[in-house]
């Protein structure tokens, strides 16, 4: 493969690890389609703190520090953490880096986060700069509602495209070598591509999959231009939280594009919850795909039921502020490529 | 030198080179110590838009194209933008990223974010990942004072420790080749420390420096004692924006660490304005040291006056709802050394 102008898919040539991963979730998640496949569930959503946000943050620690534990590693071992969340100056991530101590990246890139964060973790090890090194994302229904939306004691009603925010935290664990006792002994990354600030003019906040799907499209364009792939050579693209409605849009948009995903595709957004459970369009936050592909994902692949898999996060940039100033939401999606080897 | 435990310094052994900068400021900024070294100076701190943020887009966008050009490149040779703002969901440098359409990976460290970008974007170039790439961080009185603080239209007094939020956009272009035309030719990135996030329990929001300077003096020890290097081996430290009170809590935290700054140590914060213009303890603001950066210490080293520099950009990750909750303000401060090649 050779570099040209334009390109924006990064190889990882030495395949950095997966060789832990760990995701902690609230009650809706684990009732959910991967139910019981999660490490640990909350008894409630505060956790035993006094605010949501602290809860949160919690959250993250806790998945950060049992990522680390299964895989026989203490947290001074472990030589960066690259982490981010969708809250105002990233305080899940900040504080949570304050609590374990070690070296740390703060990453803002909405629900795309757990992708970006892999991206930069896989360059740190890949390039022999540092291993072993935490990527991980998180959100929690609570302290986004109240951010982004509406206080939750005005008991607002959700609108049928809307997405209801995963509670959850997710951490994934990359090293250049097999740690003392890996969870995973057959995953790697191979390969990440940057994806680009897209925008097709969506204002609406509870319409979040409508805009992101273009960005994921883009991407997933860009990365199958880069790297000469055919799609069929994919087990399964994933995209973040696009949720029902989004996914949707997604087929439609790579389909024009002659890209048939249909049969080969899961959205984390669309698949976290059951019908049953009423959640509209599905589930979203930086947390969703981040839990989902540290347990049921990765999962598929180390068990070879998947062999290589694009995982694409996807974020809506949204921002009240500039909501109200009459802006529109811009998407954005980064994917890397996770593959089964033997 | 060895990789160890707890290390969280990279080395770019092919050493990136600074190709090209671009400095956009505000009149104050041009008033100041730095004065008549910026690429552009606002008419008016709108910049012909209709808000404060809109304004604090376009520097963002003319700073990053500004860097492009004076390279002889344009936009679409561009491999990626990493860049920050102080805004709610990183809105600024979404928007440029947006505006420019190139592959972007947004980060958020506050007031550390353009070491963060360039330690980042040096992997990128230095791993062979992808190059020609922008780093970029960026900050505006007016929206960062409304969001963290009060609304101008108060009028509120500042107390004698604050510091002024510094309006500029700075954009550093990395590459791992000669441009058609570099600006420099003598600049490269040799190395860079990861940064902890360090609180010693500061509540202050008008006491940023105090809430940085902890942080600054661990990433400035670690770096020391992961490289092997002797204080006396750079010619300049330089921090972000601990302004004149942190600045002094820094060269006393350093001395308790046996390591003497003085005579080798600037602020940008503490030094971008002059004491004239009463800006209390100085400037500070993602933009800060990345205009400074980008116009003056950049210039010393293409120069030759400085031969190796520590640069250091210090955040405050401050939060207004955290502190509503009782939380104090964590720092952290990412490294980079930038040296003079013949």
């Amino acid at each position: 493969m050779n570099r040209r102008i334009g390109m924006s898919t990064l190889l990882f040539r030495s395949e950095p690890r997966v060789v832990s991963a760990a995701a902690v979730v609230a009650k809706n998640e684990n009732e959910g389609s991967f139910g019981g496949r999660f490490d640990l569930v909350l008894e409630d959503d505060k956790f035993g703190e006094d605010s949501f946000e602290r809860a949160e943050c919690k959250m993250l620690c806790t998945a950060a520090r049992l990522a680390a534990e299964r895989s026989g590693l203490r947290m001074q071992h472990i030589r960066a953490m690259l982490a981010g969340d969708l809250l105002n100056q990233l305080i899940t991530a900040n504080y949570a880096a304050r609590e374990l101590g070690i070296p740390y990246l703060g990453l803002y890139g909405a629900c795309s986060t757990m992708a970006e964060s892999l991206l930069l973790g896989s360059m740190l090890v890949d390039g022999g700069y540092c291993s072993p090194v935490l990527c991980c994302a998180s959100s929690h229904f609570s302290t986004a509602e109240r951010q982004y939306r509406f206080p939750l004691e005005m008991g607002t009603t959700a609108p049928p495209t809307a997405q209801h925010t995963v509670t959850g935290a997710g951490a994934i664990l990359l090293s250049d070598t097999e740690t003392p006792q890996p969870v995973f002994s057959h995953i790697v990354v191979t390969a990440a591509t940057i994806g680009r600030v897209i925008d097709l003019g969506i204002t609406d906040m509870n319409n979040m999959g409508a805009a992101m799907a273009p960005a994921c499209c883009d991407t997933i364009l860009a990365h199958l231009e880069d790297t000469g792939y055919d799609a069929d050579e994919f087990d399964l693209f994933v995209s973040g939280d696009l949720g029902a409605f989004g996914s949707e849009m997604l087929l439609d948009l790579a389909k024009k594009a002659r890209l048939d995903l249909e049969g080969r595709y899961l959205d984390c957004g669309a698949s976290i919850y059951r019908a049953e459970q009423n959640f509209s369009c599905g589930g979203s936050g930086a947390g969703c795909s981040s839990v989902v592909l540290a347990s049921e994902l990765l999962g598929r692949i180390e068990r070879g039921a998947v062999r290589r898999m694009l995982f694409l996060a996807t974020g809506a940039l949204m921002s009240p502020t500039a909501g109200m100033q009459g802006e529109s939401i811009p998407g954005i999606a980064h994917a890397v490529v996770l593959e089964r080897r033997d």
